[in-house]
């Protein structure tokens, strides 16, 4: 085993999340590359100390121009705001590293576009972090369905619903601003990535996206929202199964609803992120008196949980997602062969997007087209 | 109290339901008229008479219109086949008779108009049949709605989805033909029905209906399904509030799967028939660290709960649904004043259906018009 | 099918929901024997006919022995309070009429082995009514443990809890006198009966019993507690079983805390009251990938359900339990075979309450000794 | 900020879960010192070594008393075999440094006694590790009793309940051997731990023990079993409340069923480990008819829980349980503060313990007498 030198860009919201997993990774599971914290780069001279110290990295940088350029940082790791991830990652393919970078890729379509398109040219390993898909249970999910655990499946619905925005007392903030910051720009990129690692590629879609609180008190006065609150689409994957998705920032009383139920010929898989350790799976199977809907505990028996526990029922929880994506990168590295989910996966989510915005618009049924 | 004496058209799925209400209703409720069981009317001879011994009926008719004819009867209760309910009805109300009809308020919107035409040229008392809506859970969640207890309705999700038809292995019925027969005819009114109740009127739809099993076995050979097994309908209801409905008779594992959720801006709704006798609350006040939302157990302070039950956590069931439409159907008669639901609202529910049909064939929104 | 006039003494609390069944029974099930709402009796004259009038009974009366003594009633059902259960049953007997009587079995062990003395010496049907373990969960759990669906049961615990004298400011009345009207007097037969339902005898105990509030606000201040409010039996069972159960009048938040869970070599189940119609089934069979607990909704499948219910997930209340004993006290009548539970096995229950009683008192274990 | 060189013995089922905590516990926490992963311990110079390259320590040792006397080596975490605790810490003490040793504390009640006696002789910090306790819904439920929140506790109800001897074809193993390793001895101080947490010290208890499966299979036969599979034992605090308590290594479908449910005057509340991020809280608050049990979601405004989330409805796992564990341990170093749970703390765990044996024994209530 040999260490690798990481530059984490952004030690905030996600920023601390993959410092902890970086420092936790080597010791959870048998990585072949074991990472080194080199460098973290943070907006200010100030700010990036302040994350060095917290987090344990050797250096501090305020300029990630000066993160990506040293020769002790063989890996990046982008986990600063979006409209910064298509620069960085382009700098750091550029001088031959290795990026992982947080979810969305970019801030548009053009950039996702691009941001792929650079990691293709470069022949780097390449990946984008959509933790929640992680968990053992959903991982689970994906194995049911590949397996044909439930049949052919006949019906999708999944969510991703929070209520940070529910109450229109608060204020107007950089959230509430900007196409990339609303409800399908920040929220929607995660379940439409579920829903393409469930269900395969989204054929069509037709959307509804709207602004709930149309303005919000700012330091003098009302200030308009310029982008949605909620959106709902109704879609149809190129496998032919119908489905919905629904994302809202203002769902008042969902934390963490990032939910699906699927329906099949012989079964039915149910989940909801805010029970993040069950697995709900239904089987048209033996005496009718004895179907119902069984209540799996993630335990030994499903996908990367016995790295963290010891035993079944003792439960993973968010860190450990961003654990496992770190693992993945690590692999990638090592191995030099892509690993799941690439920018190519983010790129999808993007076009998906994309296609909801043209029929909100359009008010019909509107293509999803891949590059 | 006097006695009034009942017709019954139909003895089979919902008949017998009716019957058993009709018997238990007076002891139930404190009702102004006593019901007596006078005439039953089944399709054969042999099929009326098993059925008048069964209920306990004092006669029965293989002919409908005898039953209405019959002078002993001063109201009718319609439970045959819904292709049946125009003619019945009609008749019922040149014989002056009052009128109580199951849903849906015939087979087509045709129908639904000229029943709902019929009722009102005669003035008499008439009723539909939307049982679910009547638990006391239901009932409650129209009470906070009213009141305002979750704040401005930002978002309405309701599916009535069921598995009876899940398995492609069943063989092609009446079910699997005729629109009137598919899963939007014949489930679609419950949850149409229901979103009406809670949210008022639907303005606009946006729907998708599907055959999933497009053939069924026969007794030589395959046959083709000619109506539908599952759709889903965008909405906006008249008040502005964007909401999803979900209808399937394929949902593997979903046996009543008659649910809605709501969020508004000061809480949020939550109900599932499956567990028909809580209802979830969640409302946004107190402190953050106490906040959830709250299993409300039906109980003495809901509507209608103390009739059936003698206290907290007994629990009401399919049948109580059932005597609370007769002890309304008996206050109309005996008030002379219209109860909810009355015709006029079976037709507001075929109104929706009509427009989802369209908007599905040309797959863009349409506007809901009441006649 | 012939009727049979029905003397029903009491038409209170439970009053009521017998008279609600008697009206019912016959269109529900395919009985022998039809009731005929003969003659009620009550306390007062006044109370007597207005619940005749309230229910439809043919005549009232204000005295019990009028009832017993009224030729046209063949079957008295008993639905006053404990302390008159005896007096009334034995009278009854005497007059060579069939009595169903409500839980529990008289106000004392003597009382319930009165009770059932005389109604074996008459030799006529019995029956005593303990609604709860009617439900369709609970007839399957029976059979499930018959069949060894769970293996060898290894543990056992039950409670009744309910939460009507929680506050401690609730005003002392006749249910906080006298040992027959505390938690165990009142509310334990049920679980009780429950537990020798489904665990046959109980051959020790030992317990704890308690009154958690000891003076209650009466007129003219505090008033002492003679009763309890709360006890707690560990028990072994005549099979070897350990368990345990707990019965509450003041476990706030529990309204029908009528629950079980049992586990055996090869699974267990789980009940609660609270949702009637769910069984929760744990099989260890199959992968470990799969195994969980089942939530089983009862439907067509399960003992006694379709007589209610046109479907799967419509689900049963407390009435249709109530139904359901009606359902078996015509048959013993019909067929004079006894039917379970007769008065025999509500004098089992009674033997356990005198045992923890005793165990209480002594702070030891207490063998359980059949008279 | 300073590091602190750590010495670990034993790199298997608890000592992964320490390594992983102290490799992250400096990114999660702003730790006032920083643990320096110095020398690991295990029973043999090849098992030493694959956990010092696995977890990344420095140095691996065959000899415990290599890593105790080792002066790079400042504070020490016992994660080895119970029989082994005893000796490792009064090593430790007497060298100088401080101890957090696994749960339970030594292998008797003897043993517990002299570690106890040899911390507090010592001066040195000195901490227990019961993990449970320390996930933020449990943390919270702490709080909740200490302000009232319920009122007045009337009844507490817990258990520590898996299943992974349940399976009578199991084989004998030293986990069927020996009081230490059954289930009193290896489940119930977890349970114990935290009724004493919440509820404060246990006056009297009255137990019953038993070994439900008393032969294993062996390599050549059956092989009796010399300890418990489960146990109950009721109790009764020093501050008066009656409680019960189940212990089971055999209940069928339990993994993690670590539960407690508390009913109070004013409320109650329940939790399950098996949904760790969850607790339910009743309020005897506001109108009946909006009563009921709150399913509270952890959050940002939970003890701890911003650690490792950042966000509502993230959650967090069992690993995240010993991160918690480390940095209470490390501030108990740096400020020279014992930090709750200490040594004492499982020493009142095992006094429990050896008055159930006794109770079991005698039949009897037995009085918890401290030293």
């Amino acid at each position: 085993m040999r260490d690798i030198g990481i530059g984490l860009v952004g030690g905030g919201y996600m920023g601390k999340a993959h410092a902890v997993a970086l420092s936790a990774v080597g010791a959870v599971f048998d990585t072949p590359l074991r990472p080194r914290l080199q460098v973290i780069a943070a907006a200010s001279p100030a700010s990036a100390e302040g994350y060095r110290r917290a987090y344990g990295f050797a250096r501090a940088a305020s300029d990630w121009r000066d993160l990506v350029a040293d020769p002790a940082v063989e890996a990046v790791v982008i986990a600063s705001p979006q409209a910064t991830h298509r620069a960085i990652a382009e700098a750091a393919f550029a001088a031959g590293k290795p990026v992982f970078c947080e979810k969305p890729l970019g801030a548009s379509l053009a950039d996702a576009r691009a941001m792929t398109a650079a990691a293709e040219a470069s022949g780097l390993p390449n990946m984008i972090g959509f933790n929640y898909v992680r968990t053992p249970a959903t991982q689970f999910a994906r194995r049911l369905l590949a397996e044909g655990a439930i049949g052919t499946v006949t019906w999708f619905r999944a969510e991703h619903s929070e209520d940070f925005l529910a109450d229109p007392a608060l204020p107007a903030t950089w959230r509430t601003s900007g196409r990339a910051n609303g409800a399908m720009g920040d929220l929607s990129p995660h379940i439409i990535n579920c829903t393409l690692a469930l269900m395969g590629p989204i054929a069509e879609v037709s959307a509804r996206i709207e602004t709930v609180h149309t303005t919000r008190p700012g330091p003098s006065g009302p200030v308009a929202v310029d982008n949605d609150d909620q959106a709902q689409i109704m879609l149809r994957t190129a496998s032919g199964v119908m489905g919905h998705l629904f994302i809202s920032r203002v769902a008042t009383g969902r934390k963490m609803g990032y939910a699906y139920e699927i329906h099949g010929t012989k079964g039915a898989i149910r989940f909801d992120q805010e029970d993040q350790n069950a697995l709900w799976l239904y089987r048209a199977e033996g005496p009718n008196a004895t179907r119902g809907f069984t209540r799996i505990l993630t335990g030994p028996d499903h996908p990367d949980y016995l790295a963290f526990c010891q035993g079944p029922g003792h439960g993973t929880g968010y860190q450990d997602q961003i654990i496992i994506e770190a693992r993945d990168f690590l692999s990638a590295i090592a191995t030099g062969q892509p690993v799941w989910p690439r920018f190519r996966d983010g790129l999808a989510v993007a076009e998906v997007i994309e296609a909801a915005f043209l029929s909100a618009a359009s008010g019909r049924w509107q293509d999803v087209t891949p590059a």
